[in-house]
């Protein structure tokens, strides 16, 4: 095993899957009336580094030890898709929350078709990631899933609800940040892992060749401390990331007054900190960012959230001490390292 | 058959099944985070005549000429509540949508909380109402409500994209009022039928008594065109209700562009009428209200639209007649006539 392999080479194992699932995908979301084409067309150009779906495969090898994606079935391919697409429908509500104007370089969907059809589109795409759910013979993930996007949106409204709180605790920001994000990794994993270890065609008899419980819980488990640590970058990244490379601009949870965990520490220094803070969280994003770096050493701060992250990958990655050695639990467990060392 | 019978005697019938319905909607959505909590109470108080559920209670009654509602199964009570939450969950987004400050007297979601929160407990509720449809051994409602959501979206964001749009026609209105509207009580009757006509425990071996695929479709028929009615009272009550007793503001379609049907007559007046009335929508809505009564006959408009709502109710009771005659048929009659005589 090698620490240095690329991101695109880790998601070579699976390549066949991935392209069979963008090929699906523009197919299964095809809508009934013409006007809409536009739309889904826009949406398939947020595609981004397609980690769930690249977590939902290489768990379905990973469990049963394979070497390569050739035997993933059909079901593994319809979890994978419906994770991508719920994942979508949340970004296309999520920019209308924060009224965000670029995502992936393109006009959100809000931008670009107005607030409306932006909170319709998303209520389509979880209608179709739904429907895509329940044609599978088993209900185990039409089930989690509809569970993960609860757990999602009550972890989402909790945030909105304790905007500017500086009471937050840590303990609150892990439970949060594990609800809003990681559940969906964790459903990833976890899934990939049940369907890829084989089910019985008609559901009825479900044959498992090595989707024990112990393996599951060790891919939700890695899932879930991968998803926080993504959460931990991705706040680390609206700081003091490249706004060219991130391709969206930064210091917007500054100024809608997010809890975040380098915050968070900023908050732990002393008594009177949250008063300063305060003078400087709800102004435009710019400013905001520019007088934390100047007057509040920011840096100090990602260190420490990217101290937790690196925590929570090292954690992820022993996670998968449960599974049988070979090519797809390695490439997890490079790619929980990558996920501390993206810079998008 | 008496045609005099008032709306709560119509639902005498089931009232053990909607109490039961009401007591189980409070523990079903008790979210995880006790912020939460006056979230969930308040859309509680959104609760209005509760058509859908007692149609879907009436269907299941129906569909085996029961002549009380005691030999409904859980499975009905679960499609009842989960149409229920389909419903209540397009209401807080539509308000959203509208930015309506009120809705049945008390403040809309987005007004009592934001546009984000309104927008997170719509999805919150959506996501527990498939949670709950995939409980059920049989996959029918599951499938069959995703597909409903998926098609209720795409005519609402078919209409949006419309707005103001004069070249709309009528057969395109149908479509979309169909789709975004009647889908769902189409949905509420043909699964209370499926799910009443009694089906094994397991979901392996459905045992019918009476759900035969033409008493099925005949139910869907009758949910479709009531459904299609409702939806051009809804127009009409836009134009011209009484706003105490509708609840919400009126002239909101107006406003907002929106092709109804007494706005379809007017532009069919003759040449000329599209730029006359372009002149009136996009007004303030008692402005534009207001000058619709006085240059354009309103009133012949609503009478148009309402001559079509009766149409579609005496199909909607035609299409009754496979049932087997008893009280649940008699009463889903003269719902059907509640439908074009209600004010709100």
């Amino acid at each position: 095993m090698t620490d240095t392999l690329p991101f695109h080479d880790l998601a070579a194992l699976v390549r066949p899957q991935i392209d069979r699932l963008n090929r699906e995908l523009v197919q299964d979301l095809a809508p009934g009336h013409r006007e809409m084409l536009p739309l889904i067309e826009h949406v398939g150009g947020f595609r981004g580094k397609q980690l769930r779906p690249l977590l939902t495969f290489l768990s379905g090898m990973a469990v049963r030890g394979a070497t390569h994606g050739g035997g993933l079935g059909d079901d593994v391919v319809t979890v994978a898709k419906v994770v991508e697409l719920l994942h979508t429908a949340t970004l296309v509500h999520d920019d209308v929350l924060d009224s965000a104007s670029v995502r992936r370089r393109i006009p959100t969907v809000n931008q670009m078709a107005g607030v409306e059809v932006a909170v319709l589109l998303g209520d389509y795409i979880y209608a179709k990631a739904f429907h895509m759910a329940v044609q599978l013979p088993d209900p185990t993930a039409a089930r989690w899933l509809a569970e993960t996007v609860r757990v999602i949106c009550q972890g989402e409204i909790t945030q909105v609800l304790h905007r500017f709180d500086f009471a937050w605790t840590e303990a609150r920001y892990f439970t949060v940040i594990a609800e809003k994000t990681a559940s969906l990794y964790a459903a990833a994993c976890r899934l990939g892992g049940y369907y890829g270890a084989g089910v019985a065609g008609d559901g009825s008899a479900p044959e498992r060749s090595g989707g024990s419980e112990v393996r599951l819980r060790a891919l939700e488990e890695y899932g879930l401390e991968l998803g926080i640590a993504f959460q931990i970058v991705d706040d680390c990244l609206d700081l003091d990331g490249d706004e060219r490379v991130v391709g969206k601009s930064l210091g917007t949870d500054l100024s809608k007054g997010k809890i975040t965990l380098p915050l968070l520490y900023l908050l732990q220094r002393g008594p009177g900190e949250a008063e300063r803070l305060r003078a400087v969280l709800g102004r435009a994003e710019a400013e905001a960012l520019r007088r934390l770096r100047s007057e509040f050493a920011l840096e100090h701060a990602v260190a420490y959230a990217m101290d937790e992250a690196r925590r929570r990958i090292a954690k992820a990655q022993a996670s998968l001490s449960p599974l049988p050695p070979g090519p797809a639990r390695d490439a997890l467990h490079q790619l929980a390292g990558y996920v501390v060392t993206r810079r998008l």
